[in-house]
């Protein structure tokens, strides 16, 4: 299974296609998976695509369009009619893919979509399914497992898995329930192997088992599959009735989704964007947090030009203003990140007090260490004076007390009033303790020095 | 399975412990999972976890060991002895969470509890796993698995599977191999049940099968499981011998470092911290961007002092320092944290030069919206003269140019080289983008108005 894809590669598919030569190009993407098919799409132009998805059979192509970028997929299903859409790709895609799929038509698109669909049975699944949010439990959960009747035995529940499976890729888990459709638990494919048929299920089935409800929130959802390491979590309604199941392969999606959004949040990006996404794209998620930062730097140059008629000293202190500045933005920033973290992987508990009590000691005991660093340099180095020094290594203390305390306590207050505190990384951080930064030098400058 | 575990069911918890009522224990954490009391370890005393541990069964007590952080998990080894360690955690364990474990010992301790593992054949099993990195793919994988050979009826890898998965709890894949113990392919569960018993496992297995190798990287194992949805991976000599298997729950957690890892670095943190870590811990992981952080502001206070002698205009100048050097700090965050994750989630390929030039326009984009709001401000609401408006903005715009392609390619070096390219999100990227910001900037300004 390790066909190298390279640039030569490429070439001669391309070439092959160039000629119409269907069965080379059937040769070359035999023994390749689907996700292996898309990663190649992305070197090929939309016409070179569709005439490799025409070859496929149905099942591969609708693999092939699951793995795509949405850009990518939505550009590609332009060149299908809503009958190509229904019966070439829907008809052969779980129906939390297909539900995937069709939402990202338009509504008309989506009803005729829908209507040509043959198969009811997963025509209705799918729009039972479209009614979820995207980002909840039953959104991400899929129709297809195997279900079974606590009366049944052994024997007929091989038979009924058996039946049902058919269509099924995979079988993990068999879920028991009750005449009501009531989740009672699971029973795994080993103990069905592994028990006699004669027996009953009720005796032998796993009452342990966890579930979500249809409402929760996919980051919940992401947190008990990887807290209990489960491979599928089924999801009930209200009643407990059995809807549906997640699969663990969705939730490492959600939970990468999820890592990436808040490390670009940190970085100060606003929308989830990659470095293959348009130049206009790439400028709406970057440009607002820049003008944030703008906005911090003019106001740090406005308080700054607001004190000119003292110069001399004063222009030494101003030269220490980036200093001041950067620190008061590293420490924010770090103070923050841990705080975030924890608060995503569950670290950080109720404790907030003592929270922000360490992260005061901390900041202290770094500040104190700076601050010594600097004297040295400043007094020795550039010859400054001693009070214009004690001066800058007060402000560096208080700065980065300051600075840590904020950090500590924004995301954890965005966190308490139910936001995400991701969003305070970052440049909202860097530019509020910018501000602060400046502020509390100048006012340590004033009392020390007269200004 | 929904047991509240808050303050006051530690309480009452910690109650029964101070009285010794092992009854009680039992029966409040009996329904819970060993991931869950882990949970609850973390709010009591080393004394109060070494009773529970003493009260529950050696299989419950060997996951709650597992779900513990590695800091809590040594402090609590302290309280047994090499016999217990090897007899009631150990022997309970999966190979791979045994050799986990073990590997955190001392070499005495090491030698002294495989010497106490009763299961010969199992104590053979985790030394063979000690051979191999931690970080790789070796040291990921276990020995439990079922194993069938190509020769074999239905009826007979039936057979062999209840004999062999008695110890396992859970089944997904079984491994088919032939006479030479060289992996051929899979056969699922579901296909055992569907398949008559008399046909030849030749007849049936998939031999597309996906496996890596003992020396694999752990973050290489985590793409492809990623990228082909699988629920576990076999992993092969050079001779392609079948050695173990790795399961998604421990991919899992290899993704969640990483992601936290980019996380920590992207904001200037520099080992993998946890809130909850002491003070000195936390210190030495955030110092060290600090000072460099440290450094750069010296060195921009240096480049300030020595034109100390025109003032005037210049002064003004001097106010706007804080915003070039923020904005290049935000812009050159931005490009490498898109990067970053580019080259991670593999959307980056080889177009190093069309990503270096794309990222040079984008600057030019972002450069020229924000001068011009710059222009406007410092104009009229400042009443800068053309001249230091001009100088200004065209500072910007450059220094925007320059901190973009210098965040593009530094990653994009750093990951040619080998190295992690996260390394060069975060201080890294700000403070040479700080002295270069600062540098453009008087060389722009001594330019325009002949300083």
């Amino acid at each position: 299974m390790n066909v190298a894809i390279n640039k030569d590669f490429i070439n001669a598919l391309s070439d092959c296609i160039r000629e119409q030569n269907s069965k080379s190009v059937l040769e070359m993407l035999a023994e390749l998976h689907p996700a292996d098919i898309a990663e190649i799409f992305a070197e090929l132009s939309v016409e070179e695509q569709s005439f490799i998805l025409s070859l496929l059979d149905n099942e591969i192509s609708a693999d092939v369009f699951l793995e795509l970028e949405e850009d990518d997929r939505k550009r590609l299903l332009k060149q299908f009619s809503t009958k190509e859409i229904a019966e070439e790709l829907i008809n052969e895609m779980d129906t939390d893919d297909a539900a995937d799929i069709i939402s990202e038509l338009s509504e008309a698109q989506q009803d005729e979509v829908i209507a040509q669909i043959e198969d009811k049975e997963h025509a209705q699944d799918i729009v039972d399914l479209l009614r979820y949010d995207e980002d909840t439990a039953g959104g991400l959960m899929r129709k297809e497992f195997v279900k079974v009747n606590t009366n049944w035995t052994v024997l007929t529940a091989v038979r009924e898995m058996r039946r049902q499976a058919e269509d099924l890729e995979e079988v993990y888990s068999i879920y028991v329930v009750d005449d009501d459709n009531i989740l009672l638990g699971t029973l795994s494919l080993k103990k069905l192997l592994t028990t006699s048929s004669s027996t009953k299920l009720e005796e032998v089935y796993n009452k342990n088992v966890y579930y979500v409800k249809a409402d929760d929130e996919d980051e919940n959802v992401a947190k008990i599959i990887q807290k209990y390491d489960l491979m599928e979590i089924p999801v009930v309604d209200e009643l407990k009735r059995l809807l549906g199941i997640i699969t663990v392969d969705d939730i490492i999606d959600v939970m990468r989704d999820e890592a990436e959004e808040d490390y670009q949040l940190a970085a100060g990006i606003t929308r989830n964007v990659d470095a293959d996404d348009s130049i206009l794209t790439l400028t709406k998620a970057r440009l607002p947090w820049l003008l944030i930062g703008m906005f911090g730097g003019v106001g740090a140059a406005g308080i700054m030009s607001n004190i000119q008629d003292k110069l001399g000293d004063f222009l030494i202190l101003l030269s220490f203003v980036p200093l001041i500045q950067s620190t008061a933005g590293n420490v924010g920033i770090q103070s923050s990140a841990i705080v975030v973290q924890g608060l995503a992987n569950g670290t950080i508990k109720d404790d907030v007090w003592k929270l922000i009590g360490k992260e005061f000691l901390l900041g202290l005991l770094n500040g104190l260490g700076i601050a010594l660093v600097v004297l040295m340099i400043s007094h020795f180095i550039f010859g400054t004076s001693y009070l214009i020094s004690l001066t800058i290594c007060l402000a560096l203390v208080t700065v980065i007390i300051v600075a840590a305390t904020i950090g500590t306590f924004i995301p954890l207050f965005l966190n308490k009033r139910g936001m995400d505190p991701a969003v305070s990384t970052g440049p909202f951080i860097t530019t509020s303790n910018d501000i602060f930064g400046v502020f509390i030098y100048f006012l340590i400058a004033k009392i020390i020095l007269g200004f």
